[in-house]
């Protein structure tokens, strides 16, 4: 697919899914991914775990609420993608023969594009979920070249460095946000992180918190959109309900590793420095 | 050496060299060492460059201004090292040979402890300076396990956690950050950057840069002394001149990489994932 359209109009639809109530959740998406639509948006990033909810109480309670890649979610999300034109990223609880994964997809009007499975896997998760095996996915859509992690992946910055150097233009991140203590005056830790990481790349990043204390947790309703200088383009707005941001984001600008009239982000890395970080 | 205190006291001089001066450089960060160690300080963090000034006209003026490890600038902090029971790092403009480092020196009561060249060179560095080709120092002194890098350094996630994979507890930078434009409500990149680094890494980071216009050039003004949670236990404070900012650091929390009950951001790293940064 060539990528021929670099103005590109970045939707998050911050959500609030009822763990167990998949019906419900669905239909909750589908409305989000309208309306973001009919505000312009063209490519639409849902939190991880969109459907499902987060917070199961073990493996067999996260085991029916999962779906495999071929069913209702997936299907819906196609749908709606080829009726409106749009590129989808969002997250969902995978079941692949007896395996569970946390798992993102894209979507475009040709369907199913890419499969994501998470690979650094949060607190309890290890016991429900199969670890991911496969870097980060980065492909290119009409819209551009979209990476996809999922949530505490990108705490490491050498997966988001896998993604910048295969060329991900906008790093689509679904995400779920255990809120925690931070000082009143400071913007979350992992805000601050995806700006660093969209900085240090000079990529853009658009991560989809979700709402909605779910067996007593409550989340960082972190959701924003930021660019390759690592400022924020919309949010966070830290609102404790769904909503949705938009930005218009030109995503030329990830092509640009330029810092200064010498630099380049990527190009002055010392991969012959590196090797310690693969052992 | 053994790490028995784990509660140390950590400064930062932001200084305003002035191109050239060296004589009054020196004196200027001997003073505001003496100054921070009456204060309480244990381990002083100076600026890149910190008795030269940075804005070389050409490789001719760097070479005038520099000088050996065996050179004043060394002498000086080793002897107030001795007198006043201190770690101090900073900067200065090494002539090793005929070739020229911007290097960052660590010494203790026992005078010089290390040496580390910047290994990423900023902008029109490359025409004066000589790439470092050793990995971030990393070394045990009486007050804790400290890393070493200079300035854009730091802007390479695999840099900083090369170090923390080291083991450093306290990673001190010693920097010259040249100010450029941001929305007039945010905190700079490069201070998002080491607040992302340290959260990711779980260590303090003690960043010293400098004030003082120098050629035309601003600085960021932006010391700051970060927790391993990501928040500023210091500064920024933005200032426009030299000033000193104290933090008391308990080395111990960069000992804990636990960010969850079944979490560690070192111990989750997938490192046979990571293969393709060190090509």
């Amino acid at each position: 697919v060539l990528t021929i359209n670099r103005q590109v109009s970045v939707a998050c639809c911050q959500l609030a899914p009822q763990l167990g109530r998949t019906s419900a959740n669905r239909a909750a998406a589908l409305a989000a991914i309208r309306a973001a639509a009919g505000a312009g948006a063209q490519i639409v990033v849902l939190p991880e775990l969109a459907t499902s909810g987060y917070v199961f109480a073990d493996r067999a309670e996260a085991w029916e609420l999962s779906e495999t890649c071929a069913g209702p979610t997936v299907g819906e999300w196609a749908a709606l993608a080829a009726e409106l034109d749009l590129v989808i990223v969002g997250g969902l609880c995978e079941r692949d023969g007896d395996r569970l994964f946390n798992t993102a997809v894209v979507i475009d009007t040709e369907g199913l594009r890419g499969v994501y499975r998470k690979a650094h896997l949060w607190d309890g998760e290890g016991l429900i979920f199969a670890m991911g095996a496969e870097p980060p996915l980065v492909l290119d859509t009409v819209y551009g070249r979209l990476g996809v992690m999922v949530c505490y992946d990108v705490e490491f910055p050498e997966w988001v460095r896998l993604a910048a150097l295969d060329g991900a233009e906008l790093l689509c991140l679904p995400t779920n946000w255990p809120r925690e203590s931070r000082p009143a005056s400071e913007r979350p830790a992992e805000v601050v992180r995806i700006q660093a990481a969209a900085s240090s790349n000079r990529m853009f990043i658009a991560a989809c918190d979700r709402a909605g204390r779910e067996r007593g947790v409550d989340w960082v309703n972190g959701t924003a959109i930021v660019g390759p200088d690592g400022y924020p383009l919309a949010g966070p707005e830290g609102r404790e309900e769904p909503h949705t941001l938009i930005a218009h984001c030109d995503l030329a600008r990830a092509r640009d590793k330029r810092v200064s009239a010498h630099n380049d982000v990527l190009g002055d890395r010392r991969p012959e420095l590196y090797g310690r970080l693969a052992e």
